[in-house]
C-alpha cells in the first residue's frame, strides 16, 4: 500500500528546486565564465532558452512519452497531455505524481543546458532554438524511458541512480556530435574571461547536484543521506586529484583545474550515488579526473574536435566511467544490487551495454539532426559574427558596460 | 483537529529561507546589475537595509497588526509584541506559529526590496531609511491584513495565493508613486552596467520564488507540487514570449528581455499558483510579457514617469494581469474555487475590486508619505551627487577597484 | 523509543546542503571580493581545497574521533573508519546517523574555510594544504568532541547551539595564531577589489547560515523556527547597528559595513539560536557589531597583527560575545536552560570557561603547528610573489581576462 508522506514530499520538492539552481545560474555561470568576453551573454542565453523550451514541452507531452506505460521497451504511451488527468492526490510511491513530473522536468532541462557548452561561440541562436525541442523529443525522452521509465535498459537491470547515462553521457556525446557538425571555432583557446563566474557556477553545481543525487531515491531517508555523503566526497576527491595532476603536470595548482575536478567527481558519482558506499565513492571520485583529463588534454587535441567547454571531456567521459564503476562498486547493503566487487560481474556488462546504447543512439540522432539543420537553415554563424563576438552580433548587447 | 507535521514544517522552513535568497542577492543583483556602474552599491544597499529594517519591526509588532484578530476587516488587533506569548508548540494549521511568522516576514521584507527598484539613482539614503518602516506600517501591513489576515478582501473571497496584490501590485504602484514625487533622473537611459549580475539575480529570483509560490499552501503536498509546476512553466513561457517579441520588434533576442520575461511570468502566476493548472499557467505566462512590454515601451515614455528599473512595468502590470487571470482560470480541482472559465464570472469582479483597492490605497498613502518626506527632509539627492554617482557620494565606496 | 521521521530528515538533509553554499561560494566570494584583485583566485582556492580535504578525512576517520564514544572527556573512541558499520537505517535521534555525519562534516569544512580569511595574500599553497588536515585533527576534532561529542565542556553544561565556540571562536583565534606566525603583509590596506562579490558572499552566508542554526536541533519543529527567526533578526540588527556606527563615525553608511554587521550578528546569535527569544536576539545582534568594530578599528591597529579579512575581528570577537550572551539570555521556555536573566548566573561562568578553553587550546596548537611548518617548509611566499600577486605566481592564472 502506498501512503502519502509529507517528509518525502518536502525533500523532493526542494530537490526539484535545486535543479533550477543547477540548470540556470550554475550552468550559465560555469559556461559563461569560461567563455570569451564577447560571447558570455550568448552562452548564458543558450542555457536559459533551452531550459525554458523544455519546461514547456515537458508538461505538454514530454513527460508522458518518457514515463507513460511502456510500449515494447521503447517509449511511453502518450496520455494526459498538459498533465490533464493527474490529480493533486495521485501518488508516485509516497510523493505526489505532479512532483515526480516536476523533478523529472528538471533533469530534462538541465541535460540540454549542459549540452550547450560544446557549441558556444559559433552556433546560430535560431538553429539552437529549433534543435532543442526536437532533440528533447528524439533523444532525451527515449533514453529517459529506456533507463528510468520502464524501457529495455531498465528491464535489463541497468543501474543509473541520478543520470549517468540519461544526463551526462547523453549530453556529452550529443554535444560532441553537434560540435563535429559545427566544426572548429577560429580561435579554440580556452581563456576564461571571468574565472569568478566559473567558480560561482561550479559551486552552485556542487550545491544543486545534491538535489539530483539526494532526491533520486524519491524519499528522505538513509539512502538519501548516503547519496549526499558519497556525492560530496566524490566531488572533494575529484577536486583534490585534479589539483595533484595540475601540480605535477602543469606545475601549479589551478582554480580552473580544481573546479573541473569537482565537476568530474560529481559526474562520476551520479549513477552510483544510490548504490555505493564511501570507499567506492573515493575511488570513483579519484579516477574521474584522470579520465576527463585524458580526454581534454590528449584525446581532444589528437582527434581535433572542438568540444569548446569540454562537455564530452567532463560529462561524457566521467559519465562513462561512473556508469561502469557503478557496476563495479555497487554494494547490496546500499541499493540492494551487487556489483563486481560484491561478486556480480554481470552488472558490469549490463552497465557497458547501457553506455554503448546511449552513446550510439544519442550520437547518431544528434548528428543527423544537426546535419539536417545545417543543410537547411544552417547552424553556424557567419565568420564576421564569430570574430566580432556573438553578444554584439546576435543579441545587440554587451555584458559589461561602463556607462 | 490540528496536528503538528514535521514534513510540512520542513518544507515551510526551507520556503522561509528561499525568500532570503530572493530578498537579498536576487533583488540586489537583479537591480544592481541593471543599474549604472556608479550607483550599484547604493542600489544594493537599498534592498539590504529595507529587508533588515522590516525584519526587525515585523517581529516587534508588524506581524501582530497584520495577522492578529481582525478588527472590522481593517487591521489586526495588536498583542504579543516581540512575539512574546507565542510558544514553540503553538500551531498554525500543521506548522509552528513561529514559522508562519517567519514566512510572512519574508514577504514583507521582499515587497519593500522590490519597491526600491524604481527609485534608484536619485533617492537620499536617509529618506529611504525613514520611508521604509512607515510604509511598512501604513501600506504593507494593512494590505496584508485585508488579503491574508482575515480582512475585508479575504472576507469578500479575493484570491491571492502568493502575493499578486500584497507583494507585486503593492510594490509596483507604491514604487510608481514615490518615483513621481522623486521626478526623473537626469539620465534615464537603461544601460545595464553588468548584465551577468542581472542574470544571476533573475536566476535566483526564479529559484527563490518557488519558495513563496510553493509554500503558500503551508503544506508539502500535491498543491505545493502543482504550484511549483505552474510557476516554472509560467516563467519559462514568459521568457519565451518576451524573446519572441524582442526578435520581431527589436530584431534580436536579448538576454535582458529573456530575464524580464521570466520575471513577468513569475509575477503573473503568483496569485494564481494555488488555483490554476498547466493550461492556465501557459496563458498567464504568455500574456504577462505582453502587458509588461506595453507598459515599459509605450506607457512609460508616453506618460513620462521615471520607473527606473521598471518595477511598475513588471511587478505592477503583470501583477494586475495575474490577479485578474486568477479569477478567470481558477479551477475547482486545484484550489477549490471556480473562476470564469469554470463558470463563476463573479470571481473576476472580486479580483478586479481587490486590484483597484490595492492600487488606490497603496498609491495614495505612498504618494502622500513621499510628499511629506520631500517637503520636510527632502528625498532627492543633490544634482552633483546624482551626476557623480551615489556610490562615491553617499557611501564613499566604489564597487570595483583595481588596487 | 527513537523513531525515524521523514520530515526531520528532509529538513536536516537540506540543512546539510546549505552548508555547501556557505562553505564554498559564500566564504569564497565574501573573501574573494574583499581581497586584492591579484589574489582573488588564491583566496578562493584556499576555501575550496580546505573544504575538500576535510570532507575526505571526515568520512575516513574525523567523524569517529569527534563523535565516537567519549574517552575521559577528551576525544571520541575510533571505530567505523570509512563509515563502515554505519547502516542506512541506523538512527541518531529521529534522523539517519549518516545524515548526522554529513551535517557535522559541513561544520568542520566550513570552520577551516573561514579560518583562511586571515591568511590571504601571503601564505604558501603547499603550507596551507599541509596545515589543513593536521589542524582539523588536532584542533577542530577535539573541540567538537568537547562541546558536542560528549566531552568535558558538554558534561559541564556549556551551551553552543550551532558553533559559537566550535566554529567561530575556534576559526577566529586559530586564524589569529597563524596570522601572527605569518607576519604582516607588505600592503595591509583593505580595498575590496569587487564589493559585488563580497555582497554576494555575505548574502549567501545569511541564507546558508540558517541551515546551521535552523538544523542544529536536528528536527523540523518550533525550535527550528525560533532559531531561524532569532538568527534573521540578529543579522538584520547587526546590519542596522553597523550602518549607524558607520554613519556617525566614518560619516557615511557603507555597504562593506552593512554586510560586516550582518555577519557579526549571525556569528553572535549562532551559539544562542536554540536558547534565546526575540528580545535576546535583538540585544545580541546589536552588541555584536560594537564588539567586532572595536576589534577591527582599535585593537588591530593598536596590537599590529595582520588579520587580513578580519576573521578574528568578526568571527572571533562576536563569537566570544555570543557565547557569553547565551549564558546571559538563555530562556528555559526555548531550550530548557536558564541563563543569567532567568536567574542562573552559573551559566555565564560555564560559558566563559568554554570560551577560555577554546581560545587557549586552539591558539596554542595552531600557533605551534604554524611555527613548525614555518621552520620546516616555510609558510610565507617570497616577497616578489606577494607583490606580484598570488594568482599569477602561485596558480599561473588571472581572474579576469579580456581575451
Amino acid at each position: 500500500m502506498v501512503m502519502f508522506d509529507t517528509g518525502d514530499t518536502a525533500w523532493i520538492l526542494i530537490c526539484s528546486l535545486l535543479v533550477l539552481i543547477m540548470s540556470i545560474p550554475a550552468v550559465a555561470f560555469f559556461y559563461g565564465g569560461l567563455s570569451k568576453r564577447k560571447n558570455v551573454l550568448n552562452t548564458i542565453f543558450l542555457s536559459f532558452i533551452a531550459f525554458s523550451i523544455i519546461s514547456v514541452i515537458w508538461v505538454i507531452f514530454g513527460y508522458q512519452f518518457a514515463f507513460g506505460n511502456d510500449i515494447n521497451g521503447i517509449i511511453g504511451a502518450p496520455a494526459n497531455f498538459f498533465l490533464q488527468g493527474i490529480g493533486l492526490d495521485d501518488l508516485n510511491g509516497t510523493i505526489p505524481t505532479l512532483l515526480f513530473v516536476m523533478f523529472q522536468c528538471a533533469f530534462a532541462g538541465l541535460t540540454c543546458a549542459i549540452l550547450s557548452g560544446a557549441l558556444v561561440g559559433r552556433m546560430k541562436t535560431k538553429a539552437w532554438i529549433i534543435f532543442v525541442p526536437i532533440w528533447a523529443c528524439l533523444v532525451y525522452v527515449p533514453i529517459a524511458h529506456w533507463v528510468w521509465g520502464g524501457g529495455w535498459l531498465m528491464q535489463m537491470g541497468a543501474l543509473d541512480f541520478a543520470g549517468g547515462a540519461v544526463v551526462h553521457i547523453n549530453s556529452g556525446i550529443s554535444a560532441l556530435a553537434v560540435a563535429l557538425v559545427l566544426g572548429k571555432r577560429k580561435d579554440t583557446s580556452l581563456i576564461p574571461h571571468n574565472l569568478g563566474y566559473a567558480v560561482l557556477g561550479a559551486a552552485l553545481l556542487w550545491f544543486g547536484w545534491m538535489g539530483f543525487n539526494g532526491g533520486s531515491g524519491l524519499a528522505a531517508d538513509g539512502l538519501a543521506a548516503n547519496a549526499i555523503i558519497v556525492s560530496n566526497v566524490a566531488a572533494a576527491t575529484g577536486l583534490i586529484v585534479w589539483t595533484i595532476i595540475d601540480t605535477y603536470i602543469v606545475g601549479k595548482p589551478t582554480v580552473l583545474g580544481a573546479i573541473s575536478g569537482a565537476v568530474a567527481g560529481l559526474v562520476g558519482i551520479t549513477p552510483a550515488a544510490g548504490f555505493v558506499d564511501v570507499p567506492g565513492a573515493l575511488i570513483i571520485g579519484a579516477v574521474a579526473p584522470l579520465v576527463s583529463y585524458f580526454a581534454i588534454y590528449y584525446l581532444k587535441p589528437k582527434l581535433g574536435y572542438d568540444d569548446a567547454l569540454d562537455v564530452w571531456g567532463i560529462h561524457g567521459m566521467s559519465g562513462v566511467w561512473g556508469a561502469i564503476a557503478t557496476g563495479i562498486f555497487a554494494m547490496p547493503a546500499i541499493g540492494g544490487v551487487a556489483g563486481l566487487v560484491s561478486g556480480n560481474p554481470n552488472q558490469v556488462i549490463i552497465q557497458i551495454i547501457s553506455v554503448i546504447a546511449t552513446i550510439i543512439y544519442a550520437f547518431a540522432v544528434s548528428y543527423i539532426l544537426a546535419k539536417i539543420l545545417d543543410k537547411t537553415i544552417g547552424i553556424r554563424v557567419d565568420d564576421d559574427e564569430e570574430v566580432g563576438g556573438l553578444d554584439s552580433n546576435l543579441h545587440k548587447e554587451s555584458a559589461y558596460n561602463l556607462n
